[in-house]
This record gives structure tokens, C-alpha cells and sequence, in this order.
């Protein structure tokens, strides 16, 4: 149970979805963020942005977000749910390329504080190719999931029951976003 | 120096304001829900809710944020700046009311970790008399200062050589907004 009434059944509305329904007057911005910053037109495609929200996520421990966007990522990504569960059990060994792996780690820092993110982060991040608005948009996004994180847990809302309400979802959210 | 060329002068766009420019498409959304949040129609004035920010802002060791929303704060406070100076140095002895003091208290859970929020926090805001909107907006104000907090951080922004700017700001957020 929630800690505030979110007016919905919280079995088939579980994590942000009640608060979202609760008030849609913040969740227009919150999820208008969400569908730029997760599929807006980019150099780093939907399934590694997506990863990176999972990754954040998992170091948050939101099991809501984490299960979700890991599926998210999983359904976008040529090796699926195996290259997620690598990323998330050891970044350093995971077989992604090497400015993923530097734009994930600068994404960690930012979860652990924004003022942790020093110049030796972000040139690795370089040296490997990454642009400015990819550096940019991986520190927004880790951002935004330190937030969405403390939102779904901060109100302790449910997660759901049937593991597999989190592939569903991922279906939809592939085929029509974050502002259906 | 920002860890990203934002494309202004830094001095003249401190803190988030290089951001914001440098990408307006996460800048619509994330001033929307500031606009929403801290100024929209609410029980908790706009002094209330920028105190809020601010001691986030503070916790998180974010100099602009806790600067400028401090300033904020005390522009839109009878009390002014010496409350928040208070409230930032000892919430439990700080002169707020009761509401707003155990408020403050579910915010600092927050921004350790959204998990912290525990039953007994949200019971004492109930008890003071907080209504599920109050600790809604409050939970995420708190879990959005986490994000802005970041964002401002992690690209290493700078801060502005003239502590001045902070109240000339407050004078135009009080009268036009988060949007303009």
C-alpha cells in the first residue's frame, strides 16, 4: 500500500502509474522528460538510453524502475535481457562498447551525487567518441532516474505481482512512448 | 569551466541556466515541472515549497541551488532569509510550524534514498495536519531537487562571481515564473 490514497487499484496501477494518475499536472512534464530524453531523436539509441535509466535505477535499488526499464532496454537491444543483467552485475566486464561503458560510468557518479563526476569521467567518455550532447543527455538521464527513483519509493507504491506485467508493458512503451 | 562547451557565456548562464539553453527540449519539461510544483495553485505557498527546495538543495551540497532557491525562499517568507538560514542549520529547533517541519523531515528521507520514507515519517505529517497532496508535492519536490541538483553538478557548472545575482533572480522568478 502507498502512503497516500492515489485514488486507483494500486494492483493494476503499481509504481509511477498511480502517482501519474494521482496528478497529471506534474505527470506531464515527468513523463514529456521521460519520452525526450528515452526516445527523442539521438545518437545513442532508445535500448542504450534505456539502459543507462535501468542501470541508474538498479543503483538506486527501485526495483519498480530497474525491472521495468530493464525490460524497456532489453526489448530494444540486439542481445536482450543478457546484455542488461551483464551491465548491471559487473559494468566493467559487461560486452558493450567502450563509450557505453564510459557514458555508464559518468551515469553512476551522478547517482552517487552530481559532484562526483570529475574530468577524468568525462574525458574517458571523449577519448572513446562521445559527444557533448551525449555526455549531456547521460548525466540528465541519471539525473532524472535519481528523481523518478525517489518518487516511486519515496511514496511506496506496489510493484507488481506477475513479473511478466513488465515485458507488456515494454511492448507498448516500443510502440507508442511515454505520453500514451 | 562546464564539463561540455554549453555554447554561452558561462558567466552570464551560471549554474542551470547554461543547460537549459544549450538543450531546450529538456529545458520545457524540467521548467514545467518547477513551474508546476513550486508556483502552481497549492495549500503550501510558494515560500513553503521553495524552503523545501532549498534544504534539499543544501543537503545535496548544490551551492546554485541551495543559493538560489534560499534566495527564493526568502523573497516569498515573512520571516526572509533568517528562516531558511533556521531551517538549513537545525530543522529541529528551526520556528516553522509542526506541518511543516515534519514536511521538511519526509524531504530529508527523500534525499538519502526514496526507500528511507518510512510509515512513521508520513504519520507525523498526518498528524500535523499535512493532507496526501502536501506529502505528494512533497516527496516529489524533494526527489526533483535530486535531479536538478545533479544535472547542475555533474556537468560541473559554474556558480555566479557575484553573490547579488541570486536576489535579482528571486525578484524575476516572483513575478514572471519558472516558464519566462
Amino acid at each position: 500500500m502507498a502512503h497516500i490514497d492515489l485514488g486507483v487499484d494500486e494492483t493494476l496501477f503499481p509504481g509511477i502509474s498511480g502517482p501519474l494518475r494521482y496528478r497529471p499536472e506534474t505527470a506531464k512534464p515527468l513523463m514529456e522528460l521521460a519520452e525526450v530524453l528515452l526516445r527523442g531523436p539521438h545518437p545513442l539509441t532508445a535500448g542504450e538510453r534505456e539502459l543507462i535509466a535501468a542501470y541508474v535505477s538498479g543503483l538506486n535499488e527501485c526495483t519498480f524502475c530497474c525491472d521495468s526499464h530493464s525490460a524497456f532496454a532489453a526489448a530494444q537491444l540486439d542481445e536482450g535481457v543478457e546484455l542488461v543483467d551483464r551491465v548491471r552485475a559487473d559494468l566493467d566486464t559487461a560486452p558493450v562498447p567502450e563509450k557505453l561503458r564510459a557514458l555508464l560510468r559518468i551515469a553512476g557518479a551522478v547517482q552517487r551525487g552530481g559532484r562526483g563526476v570529475g574530468a577524468e569521467l568525462v574525458d574517458a567518455a571523449r577519448a572513446e567518441g562521445a559527444t557533448d550532447l551525449e555526455i549531456h543527455d547521460t548525466v540528465l538521464i541519471a539525473a532524472a532516474f535519481c528523481m523518478y527513483n525517489r518518487y516511486v519509493d519515496g511514496l511506496a507504491t506496489v510493484v507488481p505481482a506477475d513479473p511478466t506485467t513488465y515485458a507488456n508493458t515494454a511492448q507498448r512503451i516500443v510502440r507508442q512512448g511515454y505520453l500514451s
